[in-house]
């Protein structure tokens, strides 16, 4: 705790870019970058820098467009079936046999293609049977393109049949604008390359990589630096080298107000610190400023930087979003593109999100059209959780001065995915299980071999009842569920009545599954029934409210008179059953109630207490539809059950049969 | 004309796909490529062969989410304003110190953000002022990602973001599919590189380039080979060892009925034939066999061929969609990729097309999004018009079977562009001048440099009338007019009452412009009047009816009483000033009547003879939105004014002035 910096400001978005593209005009880098003359053949997918004007006329010369005879258009004007007109073969005319691309002789204005005349014999000649039209079966010079025109503009991302209309029209290389180079690099002792054993404190470097990506895939050159450990100056030698040599230096980490904040002063020692904090989350602790590649002379000395840089957050999801908000407007901006518009969909959020006032909040939603209703449901909001945007469909804006969203409320969805992809995604909301992950693998698999439905499970864990209420409201396609009612002993179904009480629907089964208490290896505490639970020094991980784990334990301790306030860590709850495992491995509990799998994957011990049903819930709208279709086979799938089967604590002897239909 | 093939069949597309996947799933070739293990910052774009499992969980231990002091809760419940709670700094607790991201402290269950304690002096302690609740500001292990769960299942193109997640759950490498390796082979001996000087008969090739470039962007890895002339051995050779070495051979041109047909008699030699011909315009001539590296024995042996050919067409825009009709659905296949489903819109169209009844039809169109309506216009049908392509903004199939479109029905264009470019699209239809590209050249140089409105300007030439003709249908944003009218001599107005008597139009100048003979260099006929298009031995190209051009035409004959029987080549009519140019520089006609620029941009002579005025006819309500606002500010822009200015024959001295408003 020796270096403390505090934010400088923490300013809206609009004042950050105003700070930049101010810096960089008078830096005269706010402007698309020169071009350079590459060949064709290494042009895909660059941007034209100037336009692009015909050299040659395409095609160059009148030629053939069929395989045929060319002719005099006038000499077959009295052609017809009782008084054909005979015409020599010879190269001077008055006939000459082309192939389709051959120069029209200059004395011919025609071609009749081979299918419309009788040859003679002996090559004596053609004969022929209708009159044609002056250029006829003529591709006439210019056709395509004349020379002089314009073939595309500048600023033109180019495609294949680009390329293939430059070459045509006479070139062979096409002037398009220099890529924007940029460094990435990332600093922190506390990283490890990707792939290295890790000890607790380590983390594993993977910002430079998806940084990196990012430019790649916006049309940059990106250097990643090795990790540069927290030396100060270390980080201003590499900084002020990779500065003379790049369009943008991306310094990644160091950014929070931490002890190893140094890329504020890196900053202010090679120039000069614009922006330090941004009212935007995630993403919050952004540095922009310039450099230079030399320190500045004093404090207070004007600044020398002309290269801008930007001090990017270590917590993933800020850091591509930081990525997504500024590094790829820069790189369009430099390219000479328009800024790219994603796409985007109208939605209705399905949750209720409060936000900071002063903030400009990103949202990761996952997107589903569940019965012609496009609904958006947010994931999780930790700025560490990358999952959220891998499984994130879009991005909802929710704008400073606003306190939030509700449940209901219409919004924009600005798209990671196609609106295709989404018409062909199953939305699965409720209870987790392991073998949904199986599912969406097989259901993945099965859409690349073809085939229509869907091609894509996308599942929310919110527990069995969250499942029920996600159906009500029409949010999800399916629920899996496993809530056993205490009063008959049956499962689901009295749920089912009670939540859906409109809606058609039909239980299918999934899985059967052993639910037991997940223990420390060896079972040290050795735990063997619920009423261990209440020993004073055993701590215990929960189930959230809702979750069909949750309810089977409530019903299982209210049997034996077990209260809850006398298990310890009752009060702390796991979402999946794969969090109740990952909270014994890590000593935050001595025991969960779980699933057999969730135990043996992260090497656990198990104490098999009960068996109990996981079946899908399946409103019969959906159930009897196209988009479920691949999904119901794939129950009936040898090699899908297979897989199941050989999971610790599965049964799947009646999978996909129809266990009820409610009406 | 010594080898001559017939087609041997013209088959449907669907039959012509299940035979070719009958031949590759008989060789074995009906699936996805084996995975091959990447680097993750070499797996951008690739796409996942295996699903990916967590190999460690994220966090792989406890970690402090803020800067600040690791406690253990329950030492803090009594803690507030009024009762402090003191705890010393000691690295094993009560207190520590921690940065974001460092481990827990065994002992510790709990962060305070530095900003909530009172450091006290001398490092002695800390004072803390409210209770904290247990894992507060922790990020427990696996909030992320636990070990053993999916990350990402196989078939998943990998993104930048997949990248991190990847790394985040222990890989430094992933399993990707191997790119399906394809060979295109340009054959022909009339073929020039790009970039060659060429005579006469010579055609660039650029095939090769275009579908080399759609393998690259489709995910395959493609080798272009050199030209090969049109020897029947040679090419044997060249498919023979290209076979032996990639998954799919392009054989480009000879698959036409010409006498250069050597692809077929290829395809026979080496392995099997499996279709010649396809009921699909453009593009019929797709020839698909299977090969090997061997020739057959003998005629009649059993078919070797174990690697997929395909005979590409030879007409550019035959071959580009040959590529996106078999290829991407080939490679998509081999990359596990579900094929991809391009984005697509519903549109109206404006033209009428006959289509020929027993092909599949790929019309070229160009959309528009004008007042509120999606419009499509057929482009050039021609299958040699690689511009077609380049200026197509989507594909409209016209099925077997029927007849073609009428104006007015509702058609699905398959887009070329995201519909975010058609909203930002000004649609010009009209007459043709060459000012328009530059117009567009700058529309296009103003949107990278950001702003609202239009980024791009499609125009289509359809001559003045037709121009107010799609004003009226509601098909255009604005429209180039020239009409001149014999009764007034005045320009315009008395054509928009009578076409637009229900449309408030702005008429705005556009440019000032001298109209004249097109005439061969040096003129050696001595042209010097319209009256001298009555010597019998003049030839002459016109212009179509409609066009202001043909207007200014007919009313000067008129004047002088000359007859339009008198006037060789009056029937032959082009759609553009430029194309009337490549005409008289093609020999076709002695001369044209057009603007000064098109004879100056082909080295032609030009006879002045009449001025006239070129103005922008714009719907007042389009005039007033958002859309033209760009454009119409250009038209005062001094660079753009310049560059008109510095073309031979135009008058700037009104540009951008409102001639009249019309109610």
């Amino acid at each position: 705790m020796t270096q403390r910096e505090v934010y400088l400001d923490d300013i809206p978005l609009d004042e950050a870019w105003r700070r930049l593209i101010h810096a960089l005009t008078e830096a005269g880098a706010w402007q698309p970058l020169a071009g350079e003359s590459v060949g064709l053949d290494q042009a895909l997918g660059r941007v034209t820098a100037e336009p692009v004007w015909a050299l040659l006329s395409a095609p160059h010369y009148h030629a053939a467009a069929m395989d045929g005879y060319a002719v005099r258009s006038r000499e077959t004007a009295s052609a017809s079936d009782n008084h054909p007109v005979t015409l020599a073969l010879n190269p001077a005319g008055p006939a000459r046999y082309v192939d389709t691309g051959d120069a029209l002789p200059p004395w011919a204005d025609a071609v009749i293609p081979i299918e419309n005349v009788q040859p003679l014999e002996m090559d004596a000649g053609i004969e022929i049977r209708a009159a044609v039209t002056p250029w006829s079966h003529v591709r006439a010079l210019g056709e395509d393109m004349v020379a002089t025109e314009l073939v595309l503009p500048a600023n033109h991302t180019l495609r294949p049949v680009d390329l293939g209309a430059i070459a045509g029209s006479g070139h062979s290389q096409v002037v398009v604008r220099r890529r924007p180079r940029v460094a990435v690099i990332p600093t922190g002792t506390e990283l490890v390359p990707a792939g290295s054993p890790v000890k607790p404190g380590d983390i594993i470097e993977y910002n430079s990589l998806v940084l990196a990506a990012q430019v790649e895939q916006w049309g940059g050159a990106a250097t990643r630096y090795p990790i540069v450990p927290d030396n100060f100056e270390q980080i201003c030698r590499v900084v002020a080298e990779a500065a003379s040599r790049h369009d943008l230096v991306l310094l990644n980490a160091g950014s929070s107000a931490g002890s190893e904040d140094f890329s504020a002063r890196v900053v202010e020692q090679l120039g000069q610190l614009l922006v330090h904090g941004i009212a935007v989350r995630p993403g919050h602790p952004v540095i922009i400023g310039m450099v230079g590649n030399q320190p500045n002379a004093a404090a207070g000395a004007p600044a020398v930087g002309r290269t801008p840089i930007i001090g990017v957050p270590g917590y993933p999801v800020s850091a591509a979003l930081t990525g997504e908000i500024f590094v790829e407007t820069l790189l369009a901006h430099w390219l000479g593109r328009a800024a790219s518009r994603p796409a985007s969909v109208e939605a209705v959020m399905t949750r209720k999100v409060l936000s900071p006032l002063g903030d400009d909040e990103y949202l990761r939603v996952t997107v589903g059209e569940v019965g012609g209703r496009v609904v958006a449901t947010p994931l999780s909001r930790g700025a560490g959780v990358i999952t959220s945007l891998v499984r994130a469909d879009g991005l909802v804006l929710v704008p400073r001065h606003h306190e939030g969203l509700n449940a209901g409320d219409r919004v924009t969805v600005r798209l990671y995915r196609s609106a295709d992809d989404l018409a062909r995604t199953i939305v699965a909301i409720g209870s987790h299980d392991l073998t949904l992950d199986l599912l969406a693998q097989h259901l993945a698999e099965r859409a690349a071999a073809g085939g229509g439905g869907a091609t894509r499970l996308s599942s929310a864990n919110v527990g069995s009842q969250g499942g029920l209420v996600a159906l009500r409201r029409g949010e999800a396609h399916l629920a899996g569920s496993h809530l056993l009612d205490p009063e008959t002993g049956e499962y689901n179904l009295s749920y089912i009545e009670r939540y859906l009480p409109d809606t058609p629907v039909v239980l299918v089964a999934f899985v059967g599954r052993e639910q037991g208490l997940i223990v420390q290896p060896g079972n040290p505490r050795n735990l063997r029934t619920l009423a261990d639970l209440g020993q004073p020094s055993v701590t215990f991980v929960n189930r959230q409210r809702g979750a069909g784990t949750r309810v089977l334990l409530d019903f299982e301790i209210g049997k034996i008179g077990l209260d809850p306030a006398e298990i310890a860590g009752y009060e702390r709850e796991e979402f999946t059953h794969l969090a109740v495992a990952a909270a014994v491995v890590s000593g935050v509990a001595d025991c969960g109630l779980g699933i057999a799998a969730a135990a043996h994957a992260l090497k656990l011990d198990f104490v098999p207490l009960f068996k109990e049903r996981y079946d899908l819930v399946i409103p019969r709208v959906y159930y009897a539809g196209e988009l479920l279709a691949p999904l119901l086979e794939l129950l009936h799938d040898p090699r899908l059950r297979a897989e199941v089967a050989a999971l610790p604590g599965y049964d799947v002897s009646r999978m996909g049969e129809v266990l009820a239909e409610i009406l």
